[in-house]
């Protein structure tokens, strides 16, 4: 159990004003938490203070090294007024994993979760209300030693920064064009692939504008070393309707391990859909596009929760998927989902948290 | 050609006393050069100001996804007391490398090296005297956008920050003891690996580590597709000496392109040796071992200069090289690039630049 100081900032923003559309990730509320890590003496001084900058020494090793750790969730408002979490434990478990792979220090899960609560509870006026926006949620960890040799920090500050966020895709719920990126690699097995930190999204810039200048908004990344099995899109992992079936590709140590994929997994279960978690070579899908059995592809995170997929293209092959529409799965995944954040679907799963409690 | 605006300190530190064994990387000088770029405007307002912290808001790009670049190099004091710099144009050209993979805008390669120039010029009389010792130059760019979403920065920030310092290995020029890596890769073709950003070194740290608990000091790692061919050693290429010949791993797009690299090969065949540059697969080089005919291994990078390997580590091969102590090439290769940067040799490559023309 942290022992949290909380110091509350004197001189407040002004919120967003209600019904004006919201950016995705580009206001940030009153306050932040932040806590140190020194070599010895372990994580320390818990607390919630103004939203402020961050002075950092020019050698500090996350600006040469870029030894980071981040993470991703969101706070919504259910219905009765309450601000509530998404499964906030799997957000403390994945960064656990990704501080392992970066020699970064491990926070206790239960302490990553009383962080993130604690400072969601001091900014809980700022949960947007309308249907879409949520607070967006950003813990991440920099390693601060003043120092130029290549080695593991001595010395990390874990913060936590809040986003009133709209729908990710400025154009919303609508399916996105997709290019599947075959000259650039984002990551391989053995690789820091399946931790979520910044060398990862580093990489993935340039298949990202080239994406961009071809009029596709996100890039499906294959495998780094047959160039030819699915992995992930951007910011998203993927999955595709065949022929009645559920089919993602399977964690392989270069796939981050989505707790938006997990949450669809489990609902498709539960409706009765066989979900196949596989090597999926891109091959398999043009196949099932040409022989019509391609129903529906979308993409899983927790930034656009489910993001439809209207158009794909490898190569000169250009897949119109389901006429460019929203599919039937999708949407009914994307209201599902959605509906348990909110409290209008039930949540059997124990997967929403209180942050009040 | 730059407009540098110089403000000099008004409080200058104490300088390391001489005599005192320096540090790598620890220490840094009164000075830095900061340049920002806009996106609409370029790159504007170079300035030479007294070292000091950055200021960032926690939602800057660099804390998240980590879109950097740096570069490495040195400044010495030649013999008649001049500051040189060593091939400065060959930093300034990897760096715009590097910032085409990055999705970072170029900086003219004549800017980069007027701007070390000016910087290391202002604090010239850091630079160290004593032999082995130089001052060591860091130039970096980071992404400074307030925005959570993934996407090149329209901002950033182009810094050089200067560090007086000794030899890289504690242990000064002694053979190192190297661990080769089969289990995690660094990168692989059509990744990051041949840009000088910090996620290629996030991604080595968890082999650095593994090594280091093995009392090796250095990891060595595999391609990241068969794990079967050399590729670079952490923060140096390698070379091997083998039945008179030398050979390094040929460049394939996951090796960085080293200046040290390029002047060892250059050297190497001015002194009438065949030089290979190819595919080594390291059963080729246990093989060479076995037979006796592995006579010198050396790592080159502008810290260390050359680095002679002692011991190399392939599963359960111990292989010691020339009886752990450093090879007669080795030592003529170290010899003749520092004489050459510290005007001991004449300079017949045009590799030497005085800071003060």
């Amino acid at each position: 159990m942290l022992d949290i100081r909380i110091e509350r900032t004197t001189n407040p923003k002004q919120k967003p004003q209600v019904g004006q559309p919201l950016p995705f990730g580009k206001i940030f509320t009153d306050h932040m938490f932040v806590m140190n890590y020194t070599d010895g003496k372990g994580w320390h001084d818990a607390r919630v203070i103004p939203y402020q900058k961050i002075a950092l020494d020019p050698s500090a090793m996350v600006f040469h090294y870029s030894q980071t750790m981040f993470e991703g969730l969101k706070a919504y408002l259910s219905e009765d007024g309450e601000p509530v979490l998404f499964r906030p434990d799997m957000n403390a478990k994945r960064a656990n994993r990704s501080n392992e792979r970066l020699c970064i220090p491990k926070i206790p899960e239960e302490d990553f979760v009383q962080a993130v609560k604690a400072v969601v509870q001091v900014d809980q006026d700022w949960i947007p209300k309308e249907i879409g926006t949520s607070l967006y949620i950003r813990p991440f960890i920099i390693a601060t030693d003043e120092f130029l040799g290549v080695k593991p920090s001595k010395t990390y500050l874990f913060m936590i920064i809040l986003s009133p966020s709209g729908v990710y895709y400025a154009n919303g719920m609508n399916p996105v064009a997709i290019w599947i990126e075959d000259d650039y690699v984002r990551a391989v097995r053995g690789g820091i692939g399946e931790a979520k930190t910044g060398g990862n999204y580093a990489a993935s810039l340039i298949g990202q504008v080239k994406a961009n200048q071809e009029q596709y908004e996100q890039v499906l990344w294959l495998d780094g070393i047959e160039r030819k099995y699915i992995e992930e899109v951007g910011s998203m992992n993927i999955f595709f309707k065949i022929d009645g079936k559920v089919m993602t590709p399977q964690l392989n140590g270069s796939i981050l391990p989505g707790i938006t994929r997990d949450s669809v997994i489990t609902l498709c279960k539960e409706w009765g859909y066989e979900v196949i978690e596989k090597r999926i070579s891109i091959d398999e899908i043009v196949e099932a596009y040409q022989s019509g059995k391609l129903e529906e592809v979308w993409g899983t995170g927790t930034a656009a929760v489910i993001s439809p997929v209207g158009k794909l293209r490898h190569e000169d092959e250009v897949m119109v998927i389901n006429e460019n529409k929203i599919g039937q799965l999708s949407q009914k995944l994307y209201d599902t989902v959605t509906g348990i954040q909110s409290g209008k679907i039930e949540d059997t799963h124990g997967w929403i948290q209180r942050v009040n409690d």
